[in-house]
């Protein structure tokens, strides 16, 4: 029986990767009273959900899914966290 | 004497909040030949360091970060995850 599984893909940019946004957070930080904060990358966080037939080809479907369609693998590095959906139902 | 803490916070749209980011990677997975994927979500991951005393300040310091800064209250929630840096070393 397929299960459904939620599943976070953090995309974040590889090291070397200039980060303006990151950067522009981290100079507004001292204006703003916050003084202790440094190296700060932005990314992004895809969360959804999988029907597949465990985890391990969950798995395998959403690293094809980074690779074709959610990250540039030149610039950005994909890092994948699958749960278990707590609920039964798809919606 | 201050810790070095990795931070990670994950800004999400709230629920009932359109999400025309998610619902085009959604749209595209049919044609590249995903069917079992619904439900995406497109949030951000920002991940930077933080100097404190402690956790708890730490995250006290965070949660101003994301109020102030990194997320608009009336449209996204954040999940902050904090662990103490590994290395000794700032950069």
């Amino acid at each position: 029986m397929a299960m459904k599984y939620e599943v976070l893909v953090e995309v974040s940019l590889r090291e070397g990767i200039a980060d303006p946004q990151g950067a522009t957070i981290e100079r507004s930080l001292p204006a703003l009273g916050f003084e202790s904060i440094e190296s700060v990358r932005v990314g992004k966080a895809i969360r959804f959900r999988i029907q597949a037939d465990d985890a391990s080809s969950a798995k395998s479907t959403v690293q094809q899914v980074c690779e074709r369609l959610l990250a540039n693998p030149v610039i950005e590095d994909t890092a994948i966290t699958i749960t278990e959906a707590t609920t039964g139902d798809a919606k």
